[in-house]
């Protein structure tokens, strides 16, 4: 955040707002995490943890609000300051998204482990690891202001896109090939587009930050790597 | 929205806001009807139509957002008010996401109409009709200030939930059938998913309205009645 001098009312508020922020990132992350090793562990135990602590970052998310609210009403911020609090409002609702993502991979754990193993099952760990490293990335960037490492993240996302596009081509062709896996591929496909999707809400969180430090939206387009909309396998 | 008595430079302001947020609820509703339409009559044409007016929507959604910083940092609305400029902002970003999915579903026809017809692919009608349903009336809700009505459409979403889980179902069990069809079948599954994603957007709008209404957030958990994260096919 901004350096600031003299240490005013306002800021203190501020302060707790990006706390509550920060601390709604360093779970968010650790939901991704934990969300595909359960997945890719077979650990119903693990995803069920994931299920249950996603309510604590809903919970996190609503003393946002209720802290920006506050902010608002009584401190009136403009300028840079405006667009701080508005940023942390978007920056929530996007890690409160991302915890829903995370959430629904683990609890398509329980699925696969009633179903026979799928080895493509493991090609979600590098994934899960890149959306995860993003996530802390521009968390990080978001805690020093720093405009640079939030595009680089952004540009990230394309290197997550392609992978989800490949994986999912694999999975289909797969399925072809083992009607008997189709349901836990069909489960593996959503977790995949999960990731994907949350590389997105990581994403929107470095452009937030981008807004906030150079005070306008990026007019660049995002890049895109997601092919799998228009994606055909055929059988053999 | 409520009635005011007196009109004042704020209640201007306030207009020019809520007119976008109709702008935009007018247009998310088109474009669902449009992109299912699309989908189902194998229209490339309507369906390239749909993708290129997405990017109207989130034209309007930075309108929104410039119209909220600026009467935030000149108006400095409070309690109602404030409530009713922080919901305005909330609801762009769900429409602007509703826009998203119609354009993602849109954007399958083209690999639908490359594909051997899967007649499944027609159950996606009556979801798509409902879910464009529950956003003209929540739409209609917010111009009333009509929180009874959001309540409703809240509870709808659960039939929304149910129409997905069963044709889920239906397009696991066509896949293992008919191997030929498994691309096609994923993409109705994503489209699927789309559709159910913009009930829960629809889903939020009423939330967003109920808390403008009544000043607190709901406190019973949301219906769900999308099972599908637990579903499993058996192979014949």
């Amino acid at each position: 955040m901004p350096t600031r001098h003299i240490v005013s009312a306002f800021d203190e508020q501020l302060d707790i707002l990006h706390d509550l922020v920060r601390q709604m990132g360093v779970l968010a992350e650790r939901q991704i995490t934990d969300a595909v090793a359960a997945m890719t562990d077979r650990d119903t135990d693990l995803a069920s943890q994931v299920m249950a602590k996603d309510a604590d970052l809903d919970e996190l998310e609503r003393k946002v609000e209720a802290q920006t609210v506050r902010l608002l009403a009584l401190r009136h911020p403009k300028a840079n300051d405006l667009r701080d609090v508005i940023g942390a409002l978007r920056v929530a609702n996007n890690l409160e998204r991302i915890g829903d993502f995370a959430a629904n991979v683990a609890k398509r754990s329980f699925v696969l482990q009633s179903q026979p193993e799928v080895s493509l099952a493991r090609s979600m760990l590098p994934i899960g690891r890149a959306v995860a490293d993003m996530l802390a990335a521009v968390m990080k960037a978001y805690d020093e202001d720093d405009a640079e490492t939030a595009l680089a993240v952004r540009r990230r996302d394309e290197e997550v896109d392609r992978a989800y596009t490949s994986l999912f081509r694999e999975l289909l062709t797969y399925m072809m090939e083992s009607p008997a896996r189709i349901t836990a591929c069909t489960h593996l496909l959503f977790a995949a587009k999960n990731l994907e999707r949350i590389g997105d809400h990581a994403t929107n969180i470095a452009e937030t930050l981008c807004f906030r430090v150079q005070g306008q939206p990026l007019d660049q387009d995002r890049p895109k790597g997601d092919g799998t909309a228009e994606m055909t396998v055929m059988p053999d």
